[in-house]
């Protein structure tokens, strides 16, 4: 049981884990901050925080708990907003689509105390941000990966891990670098290549035409196409290096796919399709495909 | 009211249509035929159709409403094979994803009767293909494209439309190249990613950690690449030109972004992606879009 949460970003991922905390009764009492004060605002009389902080450094005064979850370039001038008041006993964490970047800004801010934070990275979302969508059940069945460096402190790491657990999530660690590898080619390249196509049919002269005859298909393949623009800038940029090798080696299999499309191969095109669709097919979330 | 349904093809949609023309009272007898003789059976046990047909053509014998719901590919020979029971009262029609192909076979094979056969493309879909899958409500709020071409005759044109109102579709028409060109944007290449990504991950050496650790944006991007191989391998084919030209189009968008993100270009990638997010986010299905 915490006696006080301390929420830096009042929105979807930060609103959703204060209900999740309440919820399942671990926090007394809810203090938030968002950079703009009517989110801030909104999140109070949602119910989602209690009380308003009118800065980081003040929503982290008196708090056991932290939770940073805010743009990921947003978190190295976050971090050093509240670095006075980070102590060893203190659970701080954050909740950015990036890791590499994340774990680089706190070295960097936190030094000694970098031990302080366990840099966490919940596989949920919605392609409706703001705290209006905040849900007590929005980690629930969810993945959460932890990717702890050398430096984190055991007792803050095991803590980590059991609050994710307390609201439902399955906890998985790794390597920030691993991570990062990860989720530019199952999360980072997907969101481009709807951002892509989106923006592909919407600049031809039949565009709204061709856009309205869409069907079911579309709707789900561009769901995160409707994501937070400044977040996912934010996320495409930390994650460039990673994220432009996936894009590499997803045009060379496009052009496989093109290749035999253009010499009316039928036989291995069905062969690459049927691979594709029976792995799709046995694909569980969260889980490992059987070889 | 139809007297008999000829059904060729028992898998999902066309087994989703013996049920919706059910339920609506519109038929009183469905005979089904299906390539694999064990697809017709397992159709006639689920109740979908009453009595199995040993071909096509027997299909058709005395059937007044006749619906074609095979892989693209087939509809030639399929039109071959029932075409000495075409007659100019009956009402028959396709399912097919492509039309162009469609079109051009029914005119090869119909010649003179070619104005009997209304071509139409439901834009519904699962991705579980098979008669197991099949349900009364597939075509419900569903838009259906209808291409007529000058020789189609009038009447069965808008009894088309009136079967296809009457299960709960909205009707469309168009031109068979207007047609092919929106769906290669909106449905034929957004597979073809699908099918891209799933293969790129796959083929790391990595691939099989990656797709564990995949949330729920991969599987909404991803949901497409698990239908049907033969199916789409078919509609890929039939629709080249238009499919590869959209591809050409996406691979320059996918390059905009990738110089933009390679740049560290903040400015221009949040605009980008902040233009095909509001696209995205407004964008309903079967609505065009206000400018």
């Amino acid at each position: 049981m915490f006696e006080q949460l301390g929420l830096i970003g009042c929105g979807l991922m930060g609103g959703s884990f204060a209900l999740a905390l309440r919820r399942a009764g671990l926090v007394k009492r809810v203090v938030g901050y968002s950079k703009s004060p009517s989110t801030t605002e909104r999140a109070r009389q949602l119910g989602v925080i209690d009380v308003e902080a009118p800065s980081a450094l003040l929503a982290v005064s008196g708090a056991d708990i932290v939770l940073l979850a805010v743009p990921v370039s947003a978190t190295e001038s976050t971090l050093k907003a509240i670095r006075h008041l980070v102590r060893p006993d203190m659970l701080l964490m954050d909740v950015g689509s990036t890791k590499r970047d994340v774990v680089d800004a706190a070295r960097r801010v936190l030094r000694d105390q970098v031990g302080t934070f366990v840099p966490c990275h919940p596989i949920t979302g919605k392609e409706n941000a703001g705290v209006e969508h905040a849900a007590s059940d929005l980690y629930t069945d969810r993945q959460v990966i932890i990717t702890p460096i050398e430096r984190t402190l055991v007792a803050q790491l095991k803590r980590a891990e059991q609050v994710w657990q307390a609201i439902g999530s399955r906890v998985l660690k790794m390597s920030p670098d691993a991570h990062d590898a990860a989720y530019a080619a199952v999360s980072h390249l997907p969101h481009v290549l709807a951002y892509g196509l989106v923006t592909s049919i919407h600049e031809q002269p039949q565009g709204q035409e061709f856009l309205s005859l869409a069907g079911p298909g579309f709707r789900d393949f561009t769901r995160i196409a409707a994501s937070d623009p400044a977040v996912w800038r934010d996320i495409l940029l930390a994650n460039r290096t990673e994220l432009l090798a996936q894009s590499r080696q997803f045009r060379d299999a496009l052009a496989r796919f093109e290749k035999l499309i253009e010499e009316g191969n039928a036989h291995e095109l069905e062969g690459l399709i049927r691979a594709a669709s029976e792995i799709r097919a046995r694909w569980r979330m969260g889980q490992r495909l059987e070889d």
